[in-house]
């Protein structure tokens, strides 16, 4: 018996972006939907008030591997000038439980399968006209939303607010450059709600970044920065004024994400999975001019996808380095 | 950054049942009751009927490393020829959360802490002069115990009852040579239990193994097989006749131990938890004659306690292999 370690650098270079990588985060979806999904509640070791490790994990009737996520959040790790999300998989055999293969991913296949299920909210609830798409915050996941909208959304101008210039300039450059059009910084989160058909946010905030009332029709909202237990981003009259409002697992959005607020605002609507929408059980037409909102705290399933997906893709290459019981390494290259 | 792949032999090798690792896995109980710990519940990942995954981990204050441990039972294995327990410990650095350490180890270390944590129970319950130690079961766990055991007291012979003679055989005869001393089949739990003044059970049984009217005046049970609900070896009434009731997490044992079957049965007794002997907090003066219970069902402590001790000594050897962010692999031998 042998174990398969993959590394950041070969999963960047055979698992990007991509159509076939959204075609299985969307798969996600649609098992929870189907019921296949056995997910426990995220495991949340507390290390300080800056720092905690979140586990996740799901089996999947049907799929051939579970995947266990042991994503970690430091936040003092910038000023020692490492990034402060990270995260490694154990993907195990469903067969015999075998630890067939490990990710030392350093949080990318994280970061991949969040920006990716950002994109399968869009393709289903956004304006298939978006022009102008604006993203509040300036880290790893405004990329990789934006990144990931692309392929699913044409549109032609990116707007970024954030609260450190040089992140918002350094945001502009780079995104510019990736997606080969206009991207633009602007100086308050207003102007940027107003303009855009697509909105994304992707902060750590832990009060509303968006008010109610500049949210006008055809609008479409994916809020994923909030994840935990006091974050917020969205002003939950925005949810209450929504045509209509998903999210990634209700269970989770309650305790977590946008959804947590809105008890506490006296709302009490119908909230849909997404996973209704992507298994086609609950067709839903879209409506010009409709707003749209859908909270995102990401799901082991979608952690159990992403992580499938990359063992095929560097299976398929015989990448990776196979280590056996015994302690010999084979690098497969 | 690059992290350490260590395998099983390696660990075999470092790191084997001895009084270092004893003293490890003695310090987790302490850190509890000292209040270091942060440890969620155990994560359960549901497969099928006879599969499961237990995912535990714990951060303790002023360790530098923290432990997420993915255990899986699955108990269909053996027919293919496979153990139906295995682990795989993912070691995270306490400043940075960076996974400085992979332990492919197949249970090992799981194996390796459990039976430890058993000696420690003994070390501070069971009687200083035992001559016969009985153990119910054969498999993995029944030989990590008595192993462990022989640090903590000399005893002269083992009796073992299973129910397969052919596993009953082969255990006499691998732990009589292990142990160099005899190791006796016996044909019925209740000889065992009345010969022994320390017991040691090791079951998946789901109802009592153990009746109350065969332990003792001098007797010391350790009961490590119960860690899920509806699992069960003891007769509660056991735990009411019992001098001295411990057990490692009261959290743990009263929802997965022998203690969630004492509300049933209109028990409500004193159970103080290992660490506090261990700490030294709450002395225990021994009393020959008494009847003392250890329910044990493992926690995440133990993990880190042992994964971080299994780190201190392959890095002393230089051992594992490093591989980096980029995906290179070197031998450290």
């Amino acid at each position: 018996m042998a174990s398969l370690i993959v590394t950041e650098a070969e999963l960047r270079r055979h698992l990007p972006p991509d159509a076939g990588a959204l075609a299985e985060v969307e798969n996600a979806f649609t098992w929870m939907d189907q019921g296949r999904v056995s997910m426990p509640p995220v495991m949340h070791i507390d290390v300080d008030a800056q720092s905690a490790v979140d586990v996740k994990g799901a089996f999947v009737r049907g799929v051939n591997h579970l995947a266990v996520k042991i994503a970690t959040g430091f936040f003092e790790n910038p000023k020692r000038g490492l990034p402060s999300c990270s995260s490694t998989i154990v993907l195990l055999n469903a067969e015999t439980g075998h630890c067939d293969c490990v990710f030392l991913d350093n949080g990318y296949l994280m970061d991949l399968r969040t920006g990716l299920a950002g994109a399968v909210a869009a393709k289903h609830l956004a304006p298939i006209e978006a022009e102008t798409v604006g993203v509040i915050g300036t880290g790893v996941q405004a990329r990789y939303q934006i990144e990931s909208l692309a392929l699913v959304r044409s549109f032609s101008r990116v707007l970024v607010f954030g609260r450190t210039p040089e992140k918002v300039a350094a945001y502009c450059a780079d995104m510019g450059r990736r997606l080969g059009i206009e991207v633009i910084g602007v100086d308050n989160p207003e102007t940027l709600v107003r303009r855009s058909q697509i909105v994304v946010t992707t902060t750590q905030a832990t009060e509303a970044l968006i008010a109610a009332d500049w949210v006008g029709p055809g609008t479409h909202i994916t809020a994923m920065g909030s994840d935990l237990r006091g974050k917020q981003e969205l002003d939950p009259q925005i949810l209450q004024k929504a045509d209509l409002v998903a999210c990634d697992s209700l269970d989770q959005c309650l305790v977590g994400g946008e959804l947590q607020h809105m008890l506490g605002a006296g709302i009490d609507r119908e909230v849909i999975e997404l996973g209704a929408m992507t298994s086609g059980r609950q067709p839903i037409a879209r409506v010009p001019g409709q707003i749209t909102i859908c909270d995102l705290t990401g799901t082991g399933a979608q952690d159990t996808a992403i992580a499938v997906e990359a063992l095929r893709r560097i299976r398929r290459v015989d990448g990776g380095i196979t280590i056996s019981c015994q302690g010999r390494a084979a690098r497969n290259d």
